[in-house]
């Protein structure tokens, strides 16, 4: 018996007039690799999330068809070639619209700020796509960890300052192809807006440094969400962005954060 | 030396006139009391965020008092009073607009389908509200495990079919006081459209009925968000809602999902 | 018909002749009550772990019974009472062994250190009880959540030191019920051997308090297992402990941690 | 200024007489190629950790070093080469013992039993050794995601039985360098002892198969524990082994679980 021979339940009429935005799959982890802004290609492991919508008269998805789509064209993907894979996977599932999201740590060789010494780096990224007849909307988030060191405690204290590690997510929008945003582009707009940036290796001149560096530049969640914004709305590739900062503090058991969303068209 | 006699950072001017969304506290962990659908009031520990907007001429919001708002007026939560809080929260911190999320485990207990057995279910849930000087604006959330049964797997195959836990994650806004949608309603919806529910405590006699029933009640996680729909479209207390059902599928070790949101202004 | 007409599968003869060291329930949610300290009951919510041994010649456990167990008996636990919700459970089960595991968030209403300014700190706690034939083992472990300060970065710097919040797990096990170790005993062990503890409430003084203390206390992830160990070797009450540091680096996206486990029997 | 003109607090003597057992990293994320049964290489991202012991008269270890090690040396591991990275690691760190434990997704490219579609299953795996003066101890752990479906609510019911995913965590340790037990091996024990694998990619007519597979062949967790016992005792190249089921019930909201430990020596 082959499958064409069996009944094909999802194919089915669905009398309950009820279209679905999204059905598919989810937490599925596959191999990738990533191009870099450098043109380079990275090997590294995503969770992805594929769907697409199912029209009000039938009745549901085929889901082993998007691990088909996923796993037949994950050799490699970039901040450009989501659309590309989204466009695969609505034609393969017969749809209207659909969406990929690929979640995945993401690595950049980073020296030590005085001893110049190397260790990856690794960052939360996600690539993420949404795709119907009219447009293509492609969005690139990336969680960037740094240090950031308290304006309030060093001012009241006679010395010293509490300081922690912040999670820097930094999510943008665009809408035009021509211009990508790159994963290495957010990072660096994320580790300058925080007090320090933080290190794979920092022997003890490095650590040095960022003891001080931190200290000199210290900052609350609202002023790196706000040092974050300004680039960002000076960025004419990005239509839309939503940041997020969450310190985890030194001094509580809970975090601080600060969020600003804004559509710039 | 007081507090007082201290700078006061986060009160100061801010030049870079940029407003901030929302800045506050998350990941903390409180014991509150939680009033359920019968009036009876259930002890549970939630985790809770708040937050104001910041005015662009405001440096920040002053963290600490976050943590004493809702620790003096957790005593006693419910899906009605959590604008008040939310009231007092903005008032506290001096802000026009805010938002309260608390996300808790939940207990019903529920009797086993023949046995009678009881036994606590917990499910997830959130309640958050949204305040500012116009309105207020209140979401019940709940996630409902369920059993689900495949009706392909049912149709081809000559016996059995598989069958796993669903999460049927409804979130649900309102915008009238006068009319609370209880978590036990969105309990009794999400059910309702599964396969069948899950229980703490099954007796044998429990077994032989839910293992029955499930498969007399096949439904894709397509068939589940359809079937949620219909009873949240009808209900006159609901402006907006988002359901989402994810299926643990038990012949993969990825999941199948579904979504809708819907606004019914 | 009803559960005794039904046919006892896990009653039944095995003929593999394998005996199974623990077989039970795990991740279930329950509501209970700890008694604290100082006498008084607080509520919260637990996830609990039973098991019994199942002996080489029978098939399996009766999973519903361990649910019914937990459920009827779980109204107070404390560390004192394991042992006797231990033994009802193999009663029911009709085991020689067995073990129970319940891990809650804890609440000490904490003071500030300058303000007095109080609220509820929340500790990750677990009560495990493992009884045979023989004897019953009981452990209490508690994660103290705390503020470490780098002695290396202090020392090499002009100015600050890199801080962070630390997460100190304290396990230990006594085999005399006659002298009970209770979680405020162990949190203030942990508290004690950190540069400075955290709070849910810190006003503008306790902050400069705080920071500063730190800094005059700079502890490696070293010298805090250290400073564990001492009391925790010290104390009669105690056979055998199991402690652990982990540092959330501020300057890094990874950890720092160290370990000491020691039987003093 | 370089490192080794300041101070090296790290190195110096410790008064307090307390041996640490282990000091490193932990949750370092890096990438790593794994070497697989057939002598081919795959890309994934492992989370790392790495110590070494401290002796009683020194302060700490040096955390730099660790991810230098790990880093520089993680170019291509295998279940036979983590004894020379830890020999690598205690040599550069000046101690007398160590440990290194690397978790990461493997993939294995899986055909599905009829149609013969492949696609990449993923498994957790763990590599894990750890070395001294005497002897190097190596640690193979790999989760194996499987179907497992009641035999009494095979039997009790009329017709369909409840099947769920169960996580089969097996891990072995073996002291002889001569005979690896490779990552593959453990995942056909694993997969043999279900009630049927899970796969990547099913089209119907696998659907149908594994479906009719799953009913013809009902375990309990404690069945899959013994039926996984049965293999690892016989298997000369293992000397102790740690085997836990975790089925993530379709009819609870919580987990049935066995487990058994042995040491064949």
């Amino acid at each position: 018996m082959t499958t064409s021979e069996l009944s094909d339940v999802q194919g089915r009429r669905d009398e309950r007039a009820t279209a679905i935005e999204a059905a598919g799959v989810s937490g599925l982890r596959i191999p990738i690799t990533v191009t870099d802004r450098g043109g380079r290609q990275q090997h590294t492991v995503a969770t992805a999330s594929l769907s697409v919508d199912v029209p009000a008269d039938r009745k549901g998805a085929h889901m082993s068809r998007f691990v088909q789509v996923i796993t037949s064209n994950s050799a490699s993907v970039s901040v450009t070639g989501m659309g590309d894979l989204a466009r695969t996977m609505i034609e393969r599932l017969e749809a209207d619209s659909g969406e990929i999201s690929l979640t995945f740590p993401y690595f950049v060789d980073k020296a030590a700020p005085v001893s110049g010494e190397v260790g990856p780096m690794d960052y939360e990224a996600t690539l993420r796509v949404r795709i119907d007849r009219q447009q293509t909307e492609a969005w690139v988030t990336v969680a960037v960890p740094a240090t950031s060191l308290c304006p309030c405690s060093k001012e009241i204290s006679d010395y010293s300052a509490h300081n922690q590690r912040s999670i820097i997510t930094i999510s943008i929008t665009r809408f035009d192809d021509a211009a990508p945003v790159w994963l290495e582009d957010l990072i660096e707009i994320g580790e300058t807006a925080a007090s320090c940036p933080v290190y794979a290796v920092l022997k003890r001149v490095d650590e040095k440094h960022v003891t001080e560096a931190a200290y000199d530049n210290p900052k609350f969640v609202e002023d790196i969400v706000r040092d974050l914004a300004a680039p960002l709305d000076a960025d004419g590739r990005i239509s839309r962005y939503d940041i997020h900062v969450d310190n985890m503090e030194s001094i509580h058991n809970h975090s601080a954060f600060a969020r600003i969303r804004r559509d710039k068209r």
